[in-house]
């Protein structure tokens, strides 16, 4: 793993589950007590990042599931490159939105591309960063139906719902057994999730 | 490997070195004794595969390499799906201009990202499909450097010339060692190379 000095905390789950909101929660509290804190996402972040992003993206285009697997990858590692390893190595604070897990769940379980597969994969875009903490925002069926009512579908939301149900159920079984991750319940209070994420975060800075 | 019966010849070698102008030569021979041909190229040859060609070409992105890699694989990974594996299955011979040796050569030798995880790359892009057939055109340095200067350069022929020292002779160790692979002189006549080539893929179509 590349040297570094600064915090990379990592917020995963399903769409909608409420990441966007804690991120914004916690990049607030930390800064509010002086701490530098960077803000990202994946994928994205970057200008190679955002042009593939617009090929994911594109309802035209009809991404097979290992190029749209190598496409991320590609984001990630970029994304890696010329965004987080910089900001950790200044000993800047790291937030950033989906990570190798997402790829876990998504590519290598919903999509049945095996773990093996997407964990050889992640390590060689991540050149072996991982996160210093994951939280999971898992969501249940019905809260997830009940936030997709009023948004307009890009692609991959318009999958059909085993889909999404693996990639809830992927979200909840890996988080269990990955190291360094907190799994939490998106159906509870923002305000709670954010102290409750915030404790954990605070404990990992001292 | 998925299961087809068209053979599959792929023609390799440096930029200039003559793959498109055997490809041509080729491929009128073969239908002119009746053959079904398909002619493609890496990277391209589907829409994702042109919209992340732009992506790779485009001077104004600085594409890490290792996202590089990734680029040229999920291209891989398209072309193999929607292109390659439908025509085989049809028993079309196809004729493709760069496959998983390319990447070997440029990623993996002279980028320096290893032959192990090219290798490993290749094997999730193409899921295992192997060519029957791979010629490869070498040229020396000097014939190089008279056939660049009449064009346009772009990204990748702007590296410098250690970077291409590499590729040349990247592409010679390892046509030696890759199994069906036919390795070339470029400077001989190009007649001369085309009959030699035709002879082999006759030898492999009976």
């Amino acid at each position: 793993m590349p040297s570094r000095k600064g915090l990379f905390i990592v917020l995963e789950g399903p769409d909608k589950s409420g990441k966007s909101t804690q991120a914004r929660l916690l990049i607030e509290a930390l800064v509010a007590r002086g701490r530098p804190v960077l803000h990202t996402r994946e994928p994205g972040g970057t200008g190679v990042a955002e042009s593939i992003r617009k090929v994911l993206l594109d309802p035209k285009l009809k991404v097979s599931p290992v190029a749209e697997l190598f496409l991320y990858e590609a984001s990630r590692a970029q994304h890696t490159t010329e965004v987080l390893l910089p900001a950790l190595k200044e000993g800047v604070t790291v937030i950033c939105e989906r990570y190798t897990l997402s790829t876990d769940v998504y590519q290598g379980l919903a999509r049945s591309l095996g773990l093996k597969t997407t964990g050889a994969l992640n390590a060689v875009a991540t050149g072996g960063l991982k996160p210093d903490l994951t939280v999971v925002i898992a969501i249940p069926e019905a809260e997830f139906r009940a936030r997709d009512k009023s948004r307009v579908l890009d692609r991959l939301e318009r999958e059909d719902s085993a889909f999404h149900r693996k990639v809830r159920q992927g979200y909840r079984d890996l988080a269990r057994r990955a190291p360094r991750t907190l799994l939490l319940d998106g159906t509870r209070d923002a305000g709670d999730l954010h102290r409750e994420i915030l404790s954990r975060v605070e404990r990992r800075l001292q």
